[in-house]
């Protein structure tokens, strides 16, 4: 095989906003699979906004990426050649091999994944650890009842957008927080959210979320933190819950991430923040994946993906996402299906 | 009976550090008793940071104390007349009428207490709500694993001191952060706290719990939030457990209580913070109380009590609670028993 592995390294630390001089793409050569490997080619790349945390070199969940080094991330690719008798030829696989257009796996590094549920690259987005992280972040630390009030901030977000249907399904009363007027319109024309508001354009979050939530609010998904996430914590009903998933306001501060402290908003409503990645509930992905499918063909789940197309144009889809302006899941298309 | 029910009013409501200008000292005539009730001499007053919370007009987990009124809280009193069948002359019963000499209440205002277990200022102590805060506190929301590293703020305070000592009863290595080396020689040398750092005289916080908790920390039982709590958090362990019972550090501040926002740490350590407050596990008060009565007979708990006497010194009594210089459990005497 003459074609060549194209593969986007992180060849720089970024300070606060990220931008494409962080990236460079290189070609290198393919590694032909030996005995136990497959030859994977790159169909989708996911990007998410936790790759910002593995940008800079600080402890984390996850260690930091290596500079001058392939960015990893979750992909799904199509098997070219098989050397183990556990994939054949034209499977369909997801693995975390990242931003390469090639990749050669031992076959105990990536997963087959079923065609026949939903398309293929649901298994990046609402049947993959995105739907997962909705899932279990909301089941098992939201833990929402019927009739209460579910707020989730970046509710339009590949992880938000999926939060909000599942408290439906729980019967919840679900109000989203987004960034523009098409994203509200998406959460209540679509996904039938019962209220939405734009952070963007209020006069007074905490005077909307006031009149969105008559009766306070019992469970917080927090995807962003910061003011938006200070703003709900006023409106925290006895008991409230918040499953804390992500902090994409801060991602990209330079300074430190400095606010009203917690502590006596907690005491007073005898409320809990419970930081959570997916990862934490791994044992129980199966459930999780069998439950969201059946959501799914039932038709009480949509989901919406945003879909760039192009090897080179990953890093543009990352920065796109401290943009604010993508609805539902963003994903690379890198090739198409050679079957 | 000629004598008076001398009565302390909130007067005026505290802003930033209370002083005395918002009590008054008053005399009422003491009510007798109807069919029903007792007539109880007051013997021991509870004063306790919660009750600063009560003194400003927010809403808070329980209602704001109304000016003019006199000041509720726990007591413990001698029922001097009975006129029901439930309580006889002689009793040593708790209630939380608040701060005055004498009290006429329903027999179901108040409970009867065991004078056998232990001295009766115990139940407003390490048998009362501020061993039940600790036992909950720690052991529903902390559950500290045999080995695990479990640091008390305010740890020398009267729930303080006995969360380590059931941390240390489980197995758990203890560090306790306290403001004097008085209370650092307690923690170490009575309570065989494992460590224990001074946060006035130390040069670095952060430094100090790295040296102290070389594993990390599993658990942070929070009494004061602030930046002793900032620098707590620097240490979590993955899956660490906050329970937050207090925040000291906060209630006389004017301005907002502003510092680093915790959601980026609690997601990379999947830890959590729970605010709580007593009553929250009110129905397994008896179970507590029991547990801890069997530790102190044992002698595996141990108290230590700051007792103030004469009831004009409660306000004082109050305030030094802010001065940081009491260890223990502090209570006012305003009277022996009569038998």
């Amino acid at each position: 095989m003459n074609e060549k592995n194209k593969q986007i390294l992180l060849v720089k630390r970024p300070k606060g906003t990220p931008d494409s001089d962080s990236f460079q793409v290189i070609e290198s050569d393919i590694k032909q699979p030996e005995n136990g490997e497959v030859l994977i080619r790159t169909l989708y790349v996911s990007v998410d906004p936790y790759l910002r945390g593995r940008m800079i070199d600080a402890p984390s969940y996850v260690a930091p990426f290596q500079l001058n080094e392939v960015i990893e991330g979750g992909v799904i690719g199509e098997v070219l050649e098989s050397k183990t008798d556990q994939l054949n030829q034209g499977d369909i696989v997801i693995g975390g091999f990242g931003w390469q257009t090639y990749y050669t796996a031992k076959a105990t590094e990536v997963r087959k994944i079923d065609q026949d549920i939903a398309p293929i690259s649901t298994h990046l987005g609402i049947l993959g650890m995105t739907g997962l992280t909705a899932y279990f972040g909301l089941l098992d630390i939201g833990k929402p009842k019927k009739n209460e009030t579910v707020v989730i901030s970046g509710a339009a977000g590949a992880v938000g957008s999926v939060v909000g249907q599942i408290a439906r399904i729980k019967g919840a009363r679900v109000v989203g927080i987004a960034g523009s007027n098409e994203k509200l319109q998406y959460l209540k024309e679509e996904l039938q959210f019962d209220e939405a508001i734009n952070y963007k354009t209020t006069s007074n979050l905490k005077d909307d979320l006031a009149s969105a939530c008559p009766n306070g609010v019992d469970v917080y998904f927090d995807n962003v933190g910061g003011e938006i996430s200070d703003a709900v914590h006023a409106h925290l009903n006895k008991f409230a819950r918040i499953p804390v998933c992500g902090a994409i306001s801060s991602y990209n501060l330079e300074g430190e991430d400095v606010g009203p402290r917690v502590q006596t908003t907690l005491i007073k409503k005898s409320a809990f923040m419970q930081g959570f990645t997916v990862g934490d509930f791994a044992n129980q992905f199966p459930d999780g994946t069998a439950e969201l499918a059946k959501w799914l063909n039932e038709g009480k789940l949509q989901y919406q993906e945003t879909i760039k197309e192009g090897f080179e144009n990953i890093p543009d889809a990352f920065l796109d996402l401290f943009k604010g302006n993508n609805i539902g899941k963003l994903l690379v298309k890198v090739a198409d299906i050679s079957n």
